[in-house]
């Protein structure tokens, strides 16, 4: 089975087809659609929008054609801060198609599947252009510094070579005792494959490894080096053209936090209405799923959004100022946060957040975690710029490129805690799915992540030779590719908690060709300004491949990922005299020969329309 | 193409399937799942929750076998108020399905889909069992003392024949005269159909014959006999065992109104605050689409909600306590209520509306009107019960059932003015489509209506014969169906204005049959428990039919509606010794075939199970 959509009028959020990515309420902005020659000829294109949820309507009108489609255009009055719209096509049969962010349809559709114009703030210019690095800094790497450290009493300190602890005891406790510093001193590594972003995941002092048991908000850990560590750091990346963002935990603290110890069996304390106590004597509350040793926030608290995420003394804010000159916030269970029983304050909350970054430096990114869907009205861009989700692009993926039954379980959210057998068909349909309430923005700032520190590692269970594939389609689909520390030197790991391998820095030369092979596609995503901005028109959908192109008026990039051999109809999109960027391949009249799994990509030239 | 959903697992909201349906918060519910023994044998079922919009899972167990079916059952401990859930079903081969609202699915799908427990307070327990009757007061009967009325200076004064101006100057103001004692001295019509629910288009005083543009909320209007007459109406209505409910316009007011009259031009008024002007001296404001005569109201004002919507002196309460004893009320055009560019008060508005009502009188039904995709999330059940839209029942059915290309603009919403060709796996798609992201209890108390006052009638374009069909499905599917007044005549209407037909009384002699139509299948409604609240499990679906068995304890009714001639698979499902209740056909082992179109029911015994 092949689906075409090569052959069906295409809309999407980038630059070919709205008139401006950043338009204000009661703009007039143009929509432009691309009607494909072999399509049945239209006598009627319009425009639904839904201000205020009533629809309304405008015609749209034929402004330019080519040999190979016909191009119309219609202006639309953006009335709401998420002004949804979308197609209405009527050919001369009176036959009629919507079209809506989740493709073609004969049978009307929902407005949740509209395309969204969004009048929110745009997220920070640099946002769409990033390669994301992944660090968890116990496991990263090690500063001399490092080895002068007592280790807490907490921890069960560990050598550098020991294999992970990954369930039961020790699980949390398991101290490598790398450092800020040895992040800095590696940072030539990121340079090196040509990494723009680094995450770091918590760097606040806390109980654990992983340090999502915050104690204090206050100061960076001394196991890490402590502030002048963490601002050696960003001074260092900010050096190389590195950006960095930090990691918050909106929706819990650690149980040893000051803030708890402060309230916890102490109902006078100020700062009892900081969690969610289910006893007056405070000796009982809410929890992250049930764990005690992360009691969750009450967002009601005023003293709580005053210390923690509101004004230029928060937390938030102060980290994004000199000398700590974070690049942004990655937030955890931001999914979570404020929700609890019969309330909600996550929206509240998430602007709250965005407000003060932006009074603290607007030039910064915030991106939401909400690992399952994350097209539930969180993301559309009023606070969040994109998500860390892995429903849109990381669940299909593992679907689809790996061996099916594979252990896929814990933080991927695979519900049987295996994958299962996608086709290319389904691929595509889930990521449709998932992808199409996000707005073009959100869209272009939500992560591609082949795995994180909360997941089993992509290659430990691929198939046989899909790894280009996979981390093809992480750098050419929209969104910010992730490289999780480690997945450059092809490790293995079954599950989130193996996943923090320390890095094996001095076993670096066995893993020349993984490397080679993130330093070149990460080359591509970063070369081509199609991949980073432009619109993304599918060509080829079936069982064994899938093909797009990403369009800019510069420039197109056509991309073929194939899990096995076969031949690949691109209905004569590809030209033969194409310019080859990754990948060989022989081709011709648009058919494209595989011999095995396969990740190529051509250069095609730009999209000429008609100025707005 | 046919789709044979009887072979696949089922799940809804009625009382086979879930444990109560009025769940509390901490309340731990027990939920069913039907799995015909022609499915995959399965390994694991679980049931995934989205408490805090964070996944959890519950594993289920078999607790029912029966030759035809497996019952297995889990456990939701409902944590939100709006709690979601989801069915995730694996064989014994690995292979994997979700079972939402929206059905099975191989592929992973969203939120929005998932079935949902909702703790809200219950709309009241009559709300499902009825069959509503909408009256438009100008044009239903005039009583005696109509004649000693003078006509208003807006007025084009018409006789009880003429035929009705639709389009054009003098559509709005076009003036019959029917009154309210018109109605109740025809209530014995209604009593005769078999309707339980009298729904009255506005009786408020206004400058036009729909009303809609309100110039008091105080009273009723004069020309329709005045608050007396509408106590009359309700106390004769009561007496026949009809219930009435009254029609708010909550998004605006007629610029006639008293509270815009005296804030108009005049910035120093009280009523200021209860409209959105654009311009400083209060002369330009924002209205309804773009028609000045329907000012557009501010819901941040106190007091406008204080007079409107909230407390024991507000208009909602005022009506619905003696003397005129409302039964509840439609809310007009409640998508729109509360939104304008930025500010959404929506949620408010509605739930202050409810809370009065439930003050009031808690034994009251709250509809709201969203002609197109109400599935947006107005609809939960916080406030609204059901709503009054097209979208998951009106207009599919038009479209399937139809004429292709029938003129079907207006209200009626059809994009394009006219409709298009469904076939009946549309029809099927677009109703779920649509009704997925509804609770069950919304499911349940969401007009089905044929037409309305705002859209042609259906007879006008129906394809031969199909009347029967269209109306036992009304009667038949989950929702309250509509007998807008009229169509129990069979009349017809080119679109909403022409609808507004004057009840051809002096005619009623030749519409015996129609009657005699409408009669039968409001009695078939009324006289099964299944018909009222039970599951609704579908059985076949192809281009030229649909079926489904309504489910329930104490009996079950099995529905054929076909559009033309053929047989229909009932894969079984329709014993030889089924109690025919409607239509005549010829079935056998699980066969039936029709030689036309054809809408077909019988009786089955109960579905009997283990006490939760």
């Amino acid at each position: 089975m092949t689906a075409s959509p090569a052959g069906l009028p295409h809309h999407d959020g980038s630059p070919l087809y709205v008139s401006t990515q950043e338009p204000v309420l009661g703009e007039a902005v143009s929509v432009r659609l691309r009607v494909p020659r072999g399509f049945a000829p239209l006598r009627v294109v319009r425009v639904r929008s839904n201000p205020d949820r009533e629809p309304s309507y405008a015609d749209a009108r034929i402004v330019h054609e080519t040999p190979e489609a016909v191009w119309w255009q219609a202006e639309v009055v953006v009335e709401n801060p998420v002004h949804g719209y979308r197609w209405l096509l009527e050919d001369r049969e009176a036959n009629t198609w919507w079209l809506t962010s989740k493709g073609i349809s004969t049978v009307e559709t929902r407005d949740i599947d509209d395309f969204r114009l969004v009048t929110f703030a745009a997220p920070p210019a640099w946002g769409r252009e990033q390669i994301m690095y992944q660090v968890f800094p116990d496991r990263f790497a090690r500063s001399a510094a490092a080895d002068d450290r007592e280790a807490p009493a907490w921890a069960w300190p560990a050598s550098w070579g020991d294999p992970v602890i990954h369930q039961g005891p020790g699980t949390g406790e398991q101290f490598y005792g790398g450092d800020l510093d040895g992040v800095r001193e590696h940072l030539d590594h990121l340079v090196d494959l040509g990494v723009t972003l680094l995450y770091l995941t918590p760097v606040f002092p806390a109980r654990s490894n992983h340090r999502y048991d915050a104690l204090s908000f206050d100061h960076v850990d001394p196991l890490l080096g402590g502030d002048e560590a963490l601002v050696r750091l960003v001074e260092a990346a900010h050096e190389r053209g590195i950006r960095v963002i930090g990691d918050l935990t909106t929706n819990h603290s650690g149980d040893a936090h000051e803030w708890f110890r402060a309230s916890f069996e102490n109902p006078g304390a100020l700062e009892s209405g900081f969690y969610l106590w289910l006893d007056g004597a405070q000796s009982d509350y809410v929890s992250w799923l049930g764990f005690r040793s992360l009691p969750k926030f009450n967002w009601n608290s005023p003293e709580l959004r005053a210390r923690f995420i509101e004004g230029p003394d928060s937390v938030v804010a102060r980290f994004l100022k000199p000398p700590f000159s974070f690049d942004g916030w990655r937030i955890d269970v931001a999914n979570m946060t404020g929700r609890y029983r019969e309330e909600d304050l996550n929206e509240e909350v998430r602007r709250t957040i965005r407000r003060t970054m932006v009074e603290a430096n607007p030039d910064t990114l915030l991106v939401g975690e909400s690992t399952n869907d994350a097209s539930g009205g969180d993301f559309t861009g009023d606070a969040w710029h994109g998500a860390m989700t892995y429903a849109n692009f990381t669940r299909p993926l593992w679907n689809w490129l790996s061996v099916p039954g594979s252990p896929a379980g814990g933080g991927l959210g695979m519900t049987l805690g295996r994958t299962t057998d996608y086709s290319g068909l389904d691929f595509y349909a889930a990521h449709r799915e998932f992808a199409a309430a996000f707005p073009w923005r959100t869209r272009l700032h939500t992560m591609n992540a082949l795995d994180t520190h909360d997941t089993p590692r992509f290659t430990t269970s691929a198939r046989e030779g899909v790894v280009p594939v996979a981390v093809g389609l992480a750098m050419t689909m929209p969104g910010i590719p992730v490289v999780w520390a480690g997945d450059e030197f092809g490790l293995t790991a079954a599950d989130g908690e193996q996943a923090r391998t320390p890095m094996p820095w001095d076993a670096a030369g066995e893993y020349v060709d993984e490397v080679a092979l993130y330093r070149r596609l990460i080359a591509l995503k970063r070369s081509h300004p199609a991949l980073n901005g432009g619109g993304i028109r599918w060509l080829h959908v079936s069982e064994e491949a899938v093909a797009f192109v990403r369009e800019g008026a510069s420039e197109c990039v056509l991309v073929v990922a194939a899990r096995s051999a076969g031949e690949v109809d691109l209905a004569g999109e590809l030209p033969d005299d194409a310019e080859p960027l990754e990948g060989a391949a022989v081709w011709g009249a648009g058919l494209v020969h595989v011999d095995g799994p396969a990740f190529l990509a051509w250069r095609l030239p730009g999209v000429t329309l008609p100025a707005w």
